[in-house]
This record gives structure tokens, C-alpha cells and sequence, in this order.
């Protein structure tokens, strides 16, 4: 993909969405739906952001920092949801919010 | 909003969209959202559809009969997985996905 | 649609979104797209956001205080861009980001 | 990502997405953007259906055989646009675009 300045920040929402969206999806397949209510929001919430901050680097729109911003703080909340469970879906999401959080806190600063 | 050719369209599919997202999170606030799974992800996938499509037809695009016509499609499995389910957001959430249907089907032959 | 305390600003939303949509398409097809370039980048921007705001809200997310704040900014920049063009897409567009900047920034305080 | 058999497709999807959105920033900076217009219209149709599709396979939806038929369809007609351009992003542009549709073909006879 691209070799822009972006691309790791790309990169990593990208993951970050498609695991969210499995997550989710996931979590809808468990024995207790129930008690995964509030994990299934977030990773709902999470997965939408994720894809329109790829979006808005992939065009390299001037509202990237504000972006990146909000971004970080859904992936923050949504890896702290997905970190009081313990299955793998929920593991594999949390790992991939926390790198994309800590992808988008470097943008937030970035010159464009 | 606009007076066009898909103006009860597009407001066929956002009263939709909204239906759906509405529906979803108030499926995971019951107290057995274990029986509510296949509806939370059938209004996850209707109200993507119909957002998208309210965006395509906003700016008239050519591809509109093809996304109204995959938009039908979604909304009427909706719907009939929202039948199924007695709460006030499942029957609210029909409605509105038979009605965004009906009105995508009109659009699916017209000459853009 | 919704009775809910989002109803005004997710209104809003939806019409800035069909708005920037609708001028977007219309700068395309102005006479020379060149000076237009800039207008059609803030639209795209502009619409994305509202269209993802219209959905936080639909679904009452936890983050809708962060998303209408971004959302806002997006609306200012964008109505700051279409003002600057007699046409009257984009008067019609730069009114409708003034109105759902200002239905987003009530939304920035409120308890969710 | 994804070990799963939509694996190969999401990436396409995605490569196509991030290529279109490129693509449609790089034709606002030509010194003739007249004549790109219509290459814009496709790039934004094109990159918004990317995405789409690929949210819908990262779920597992049961609609993906659909979405990929149009997911196909699209990225058909953007590549055949950009084909007629021969600045480095249009071809770049078309060649992801090409091997999206490609990929998008094999899903149409998924058994989800």
C-alpha cells in the first residue's frame, strides 16, 4: 500500500477494524450474548471509526489529527472492554485497539 | 432536503439506517440478547447498506439501481428476522425496513 | 424518525451530509472543476463525518460528545470553504454546515 | 489479519479502497481537473464500496456473495475510467481495481 507518512497508522486501523468487526461478530456466537452486550458496542463503535480513519489518511485529508485523535480514544475504550474477557477474539481486538491507539497518538501531532 | 428523482428514497433509507442502528442497541440492552443475535447482525448489515445507499443516491450516482436493488435485498431479510421478535424496536424496525425496500425497488429501473 | 434528544442534531447532520453530497457532485460538473478543488475535499470530509455522526447517534453511543465535536469542526471548515462560492450548491451546502455545526456543538456537553 | 477464506479478498478490497481514495486526491491536484471529473465520481463510488465490502467479509456476513457482485461491478467501471488516464495514480489506481474485481468474483459463489 502506500509509503506515505501514514501508512503504519493505515495499517494498523485497518487491523484494528477487521478485528472489531470479528470480534463483534464473535461475541454474537458465544453461549451468553448477555454479559458481552457492552463489548459488542464498543467494538461496533471502534470498527466504524477505524475504517474512516483509514479513509481520511488514504486520501491524506487535512483533518488527520483530529481524526487520529478521536480514533486513539475509542481504541483506548474499546481494547479496556475487550481486555475483561477472555476468550481469543476478544484478546486478538484488544491487542490490535491498543496498536491502533498507540498509531494514531503519533498522527495527532503530525505536520500536514 | 432535496426535491429529486430519489428524495423519498433516500429518506426511505435513513429513517431505515436509523431503525436498524436503534434496533441493535436496544437488542443488546434485553435481558436475553442470546435469542436477539441474528438480529443484531442482520440490523448491522441493513444499516450500513442504507446509509450507503442514502450517500450514493445523494450524489446521483450511476450506480444507484444496483445499490438500491442489493439495498431491497438486505432490508427485506431485515425485516423478516425483525418479524419474528414482539418488542416495540423489532416491529419499528420492520416497518421501516419494508418501506425503504418498496421505495429502493422503484429506483432499481430508473434511468439515471 | 427518533424522539430522542438527538433528533435535531441527527437531522442536521443528515441534511449537511446530503448537502455536501449533492456539492460535491456539483462542483464536478461546474464549467472549470479546477478552482472547485478545494470545496470538493472539505465536502467529502464534511459528508463522511455527518453520515458517521448520524449513526453514533442513532445508536446513542458512549462517544457522541467527541464525534459531534470533530463533527462541528469538520461543518466550520467546510462552510468557511463553500462560502467562498457564489454557486448555489454551495451556498446551500455552507448553510446546511452552519446549522449542524451549531446542532453538534450542543451535543458536546451533553450526558450520555 | 484474517486467516479466513475471505482473506485474500479484504486485502484486494482494501488495496483498492486506499488506491481510489488516492487517486481522487491526486486528480483535485491536477492542472486540469475538468477533465478528471468523472474519474473522481468512480474513485468515490469505487473506494466507498471497498470499504463497505470489506467490513461485510470482516463479519462474516451473510450477504457477502452479494455486496462482492457489486463490489465487482464497480470496481469494473472505475478501472475502465482510470484506464483512459495515464498519470501514475489512475493506472495504479486501475490495476487495484482489476485484481479487486477479481477477487470479488471469486466470493460471488461463496457458500457462507
Amino acid at each position: 500500500m502506500s509509503q506515505s507518512k501514514y501508512a503504519e497508522c493505515i495499517k494498523a486501523c485497518i487491523e484494528c477494524a477487521h478485528a472489531c468487526e470479528h470480534c463483534a461478530d464473535s461475541c454474537l456466537s458465544e453461549s451468553d450474548v448477555t454479559k458481552m452486550a457492552e463489548c459488542i458496542r464498543t467494538d461496533r463503535d471502534c470498527s466504524q471509526m477505524c475504517w474512516t480513519a483509514a479513509a481520511y489518511m488514504s486520501r491524506g485529508s487535512q483533518f488527520i489529527p483530529e481524526i487520529c485523535r478521536i480514533c486513539a480514544e475509542i481504541c483506548e475504550a474499546c481494547a479496556a472492554e475487550c481486555e475483561k474477557h477472555n476468550m481469543s477474539h476478544c484478546q486478538a481486538c484488544a491487542k490490535a485497539c491498543r496498536k491502533c491507539a498507540e498509531e494514531c497518538h503519533k498522527m495527532t501531532g503530525v505536520h500536514v
